[in-house]
């Protein structure tokens, strides 16, 4: 009952847990190329965090209790690495399906707030498995050739419950302890088994976690950006896994089973706008580096870019701002950002983040993607030219430009850029659910009142 | 020394002014159809805003010392008549500029809180003259073949100063009491006289304006929208106008001189985020209506419309609320909004406000520009035809129908429809202005900081 | 048998048709505001087209035996008035709609062909009445509240048939001879009432014309272009109109039903292209004339801007262009436009239209709606100084320029405007239809084999 | 005097280049894992068009002398290799630029036109090498600190000259035959030792080719498009290169240092249109297949978004044909293809690009990127529930679909892809470049006519 710092962290993850990556089973995670990285980053975490005493825990288990408390976790979470970020929105996530079925299933809700402590108490980290195999998206679960393609209760026992599926797109699985288990959609008569959540230790006997990877392998000096931030993307294997239930937080209500999904939704959309911001940024800082390195931060299409660019971080940050100005409080006093702003920020910024990529990608250069490895300005031969060549002006050394195009190539435009891409778009669901859930807070009927009213026809 | 109401305002209004429309000077404003609905509207207002005694005064002259006032005042503003706005805004605008150029020029900030005073003791309504015909705009001031394009002193006295030019765009001008008269870009040496900025009022000698409408004069019944909200655009003539000291804000001070325009841009901006966001809504509220009309409200890509239409909205009012949550105040502790934010929004609102037409005119179909006249509904032989034509379902039935394209034209593709187009663009400046506002105000050090983190070169 | 002069035309409109505008139906067509300019623009194609002789006939009259003449086709029909247009292209379309049906319907086919020849021999001037009223649109024809709702045969005789129903947005109607009516859509089993395709002389009894109409009517010196470029917009009743077997296209035969809607789609919108792509080169042309009159033509954002819009108009002939160098010969050796190319180019024309009219308010400026009358320039008082304002350089005088700001607003800010901004997105259906048939018309099974090629799964 | 197949081809390298790549001097090329795959390509094109005889030479070295062979070049185009690609695109610049300063000098255009047959007779490999290094882009080549930031002439004998500088972004160098050395922009008096074009055998004395690859080195099965389709970028150093006079195309006479990058621009820019039409089919390809596998193929906002890839994919193409179609001969009866069109076309395809990978990443889901390795396929352990929980029904296993994900990945969101999101935009130039050369060959007195006509101002 206290927190961990780095060796006992480490010393954690032998745990007996099964963990696979590019056809072999792991066994040395802490020295293997996809995972050592992580283990470092959340190690840090833990380094950063610690605080001996019993009562000690981590900024990452506060619940907000007003709007300027939901503010400050957010812009502490930017400092945390993935498997932190995801244990608060996860728990945050539980806690607000427990505020919301509470008054239904108030045992549910319990458990789901001794978990929290439990989670607390150890100093765990979570991450949210949500995403299952789905199969035919034609179909719904209970129609499926195979029924596992959901995750599923196969068995129900006195003491708990057996579960089969897979989750997919778990992020830090491998490096975290504990999966918090939840439908993916909401689930209709007759599809009780799917409506499943519960909390599932990562070296819980049946569960196999197959890794992929964006982390550079070679060519370290060349990843500034990836070699420093990356997390293994788990496929996780639920063999059979037996969940007691203490650990069971919805079994079989399919009522509830949607509450789930849009409660971390909700928390996932919050957080990942507040990245977006963060990148949005980040690529205004990069334009701006990579305009003066080059010369070219006078010309006008390159500012009038540039302030597109700062536009859009502005506004993002904007849409952040509102969705933690108009947060609500749940009974027990809990702030759960606004559904509305949240949402139209997040599908703003992933919408739009491509088109600033692409004016990074206009603004910087070919050099960008055949700027020479950093290897090569050491070459003693070749070398020199390509510091002479790189060099701009008095300031901007050769070195510095092609470290500064390498950073770009690397956050924007190779294995990591496209994992951003990709992931910017999908993290929370895609563009649709947003604006899905975006027209469902809306308030619609004000709307159609200032237009009967501006028609003359109120 | 008391609040006017609307017999009192029509008085006020035969003051001598000279006004011009068509070719012709109108001497009966309140019944001339360029004007009619104009003095309607801002009578309405005195009479909604009447309170008897002496201290009495209008909202409109409020100062906000709090983030929670700055937002008061942003809500009301929606409700007022345009004149009454820019009575709101271009006062603020000029204690904008007192508070900034108290420090060195502290006679014109008193003046300008005297002028205050005089305009809230009085109940005025004020417009801001900002825009000069600009000549060649590859021209300075001084280097034009006219040298009056650009407003200036022509003559100063003991007693005051005369100036002479032309202010442009200047809505409302012909029904309010004050032209707030402010210098419309930074003056460099040489151009001392065009540094000028003073209040005139509407009836002073030397004044004349002349008008341009979106009103309608013929079809009212077809005008739902723009026979209800229209005012008159004022072309303002300065012939030689004296201006006593005590009106006298900035009179050849250079270094002072973009501080006017830029005080006036924040509320302009400001203000038109306002009603951007208040649009998105309307907006919304129409092309759900009108879906409704049609029966298509259930269709995938009408809702999908619909849905980017609400995240439309709802990020201009977004980054309304960050303007205001960023507020900062002036040393006298009157909260004047994010520089950084106002623009990005405004920016933002008109960039995509043609894009939200497009969606309402996709959604709404054809019928928006070719429905038959309200009158050809009541012709007995062919009405009928139309009522059964235009009716879809039971509870929509022809002629609300009818009405509600007639709206939707009215308020995007017709005279007062493009009119919106083209000053939601304009208002405040071009969008290119508020890029330039944008990137000034930015935190590009911040920004670059977390570039070279990010790049390995911190 | 012979091509008609003005007058003929002019008389040929003496027929006894009943035409409707505001309310009352309307005597003299061309004395009428609402029609004067439209039948001065259909007698000057009269004239400028007329060759005297029995086997004389228009240009508008040809069908394409070549893609070099499909070309020219649309280079002429730039030139001609709306309703020539629409003879051109309505008949085109039911000649498509004959090569295709001909091998099912040979007798449909064969009075198609007559139908032409009957045009052309007399000269007449034809317009395509296609939209339904169609009521609830979640709803098909057959279950409608009201069975009109849905034009139908409501009675077969020996001789023809008679059809009820309403036509809506049939542009220029009132002024020309016939309506060409096709079902607005494919019909099912059980509509079989629905399925009616037909020729209508516009004096048969029971048609009844309601008319709307974006012409100015007063201030005409403002309205430079809708003053000389307006087509009356028709609300067609039939009510209960006998049709001679001769002029039966299609009656019952459910399986042809979307055939001629799909005919006079590709046709519509390949003519929206050709005219969009002038349109677009207007807006260039527009922007430049007033950047160079303001002075602004030099200045970065500007030029780029301007660019842009080249850019656009470009592309659009060159959709056009593809469209024509794709067409595919019928068997009759009729050239038909591709559908794909077509279908893309007006997709992106009508997409971005209002981006580039957006680029062209941004350019302008706040006189393009605040730009005093040009009435004003003759008042003797004001007129010298609005002149001498809006003057801006030495070779561009303030008539001009103002001139110049009345052209764009008209043109695209005000009721010529908005009907444009409308009707270039729904003319030949709205965006989706356009996505539907370009879908359509997309080698899909080309593109599955670069995907699998590339992928390695071929 | 003959065709060189494979075997040829690769002993034709061992010629003494210098090759360098992470840091390393490469001695054997077509074993190194940056370069074999390279090589195997350009290999492959020698063997499939090797033809036997002394006057046998590749369609790529032919010259379009009517619309139709510049349209058969570009299809075939498609299916070569990259150095087969710039081999003519890079000649045909060259004959361009003859073609245009042959009347002023014709000795130039005659040793192009040698140089030209001499490469035919050899069959011989060319790259174009025009970027320079450019140092501070605010300066001058002769105002730049290092003056050899720009390509330069440092000696002038009678027999040659010697050139001094670095060409960047040399695609292909490394495994060709010749660099085409032109200018990277206009030259101004005082620059006339920058002012040269020239030829240098890859091998020449003094040429070291420094190389950076987004090849894959691992999981190679992972990378189904990259491990087929890739080319080093070189970084050329000309360390003092000895010219003959013969391969001297320009030297000094600055008023035809542009002509060289214009040429190159529209070839190279034609070349990027006729590639991205296919990509953008590729795209489409991708986009259908996955929503397929998937079983989200008839889902609405799918299927819209897969539309506006059509449209996109379908608007290239026909900008392509339009260049093509509009294409102009030169005196010497060469075809040279429409800047307009070419231009506009590479803008709007290399703009949009981004955005189409956008849609499918938006339609494919986060599996893009966090689907397992094809390695894990294979392990008996998780191979299983990997194949078992990939698939979706009964034609689509879960290795066709985890193969599918990796292509999408590499195509669009790993190195490859990054490496073709900033060549898009970059090659032949920015897009600022594209909307520059777009604006000067657009009939802008046309559009200004019909503006002046449409405002009744003519």
């Amino acid at each position: 009952m206290a927190m961990m710092n780095r060796s006992q962290y480490l010393a954690s993850l032998d745990d007996g847990r099964r963990i696979f990556a590019e056809g072999q089973e792991v066994k040395d995670l802490a020295s293997h190329p996809q995972f050592a990285t992580a283990i470092k980053l959340v190690g840090d975490g833990y380094e950063a965090h610690y605080r001996p005493g019993e009562d000690a825990s981590g900024p990452y288990f506060k619940i907000p209790r007003s709007r300027q408390e939901l503010k400050e976790i957010l812009e502490d979470l930017l400092t945390w690495d993935m498997v932190t970020v995801t244990t608060s929105q996860g728990l945050l996530a539980l806690l607000t399906a427990a505020a919301r079925i509470r008054p239904a299933r108030p045992e549910y809700a319990r458990r789901i707030e001794e978990y929290f402590e439990y989670c607390r108490a150890k100093d765990l980290r979570c991450v949210q498995a949500i995403t299952d195999a789905k199969g035919d998206r034609r179909l719904p679960p209970s129609k499926q050739h195979d029924p596992d393609v959901y995750t599923r209760i196969i068995e129900r026992r006195q003491d708990g419950i057996v579960v089969r599926g897979a989750k997919l797109h778990i992020s830090s699985a491998a490096v975290s302890h504990e999966l918090i288990v939840m439908p993916t959609k909401n689930m209709k008569e007759g599809e009780e088994d799917y409506a499943v959540a519960c909390a599932i230790p990562v070296n819980a006997p049946g569960v196999r976690i197959v890794n992929t990877s964006y982390a550079p392998r070679e060519r370290i000096e060349d990843f500034p950006v990836s070699s420093q931030h990356n997390m293994p993307e788990g496929f996780v294997i639920l063999d059979d896994v037996f969940v007691p239930n203490e650990r069971v937080f919805l079994a079989g209500e399919i009522e509830h089973s949607a509450t789930f999904a849009h409660a971390l939704g909700l928390w996932e959309r919050l957080g990942g706008t507040a990245h977006l911001a963060e990148f949005g940024d980040q690529l205004v800082g990069l334009a701006q580096l990579v305009a003066e390195a080059n010369g070219t931060d006078r010309i006008h299409h390159i500012r009038e870019k540039i302030a597109e660019m700062i536009i859009y971080a502005t506004l993002v940050r904007a849409g952040l701002e509102a969705a933690i100005a108009n947060a609500e409080p749940s009974p027990e006093g809990w702030y759960f950002p606004s559904e509305l702003y949240t949402n139209a920020a997040k599908h703003y910024a992933a919408a739009e983040y491509s088109r600033m990529v692409r004016h990074l990608h206009d603004i910087g250069g070919g050099a960008i993607v055949t700027a020479p490895s950093v290897r090569d300005l050491e070459n003693e031969e070749v070398g020199p030219f390509i510091r002479k060549y790189m060099a701009t002006k008095e300031d901007i050394d050769g070195e510095y430009r092609t470290r500064l195009f390498h950073a770009v190539r690397d956050f924007t435009a190779d294995a990591y850029g496209g994992w951003q891409l990709v992931t910017m778009i999908q993290s929370g669901g895609g563009l649709y659910a947003q604006r899905l859930v975006a027209r469902k807070h809306y308030d619609m009927e004000r709307a159609k009142d200032l237009a009967r009213k501006l028609a003359g026809l109120a």
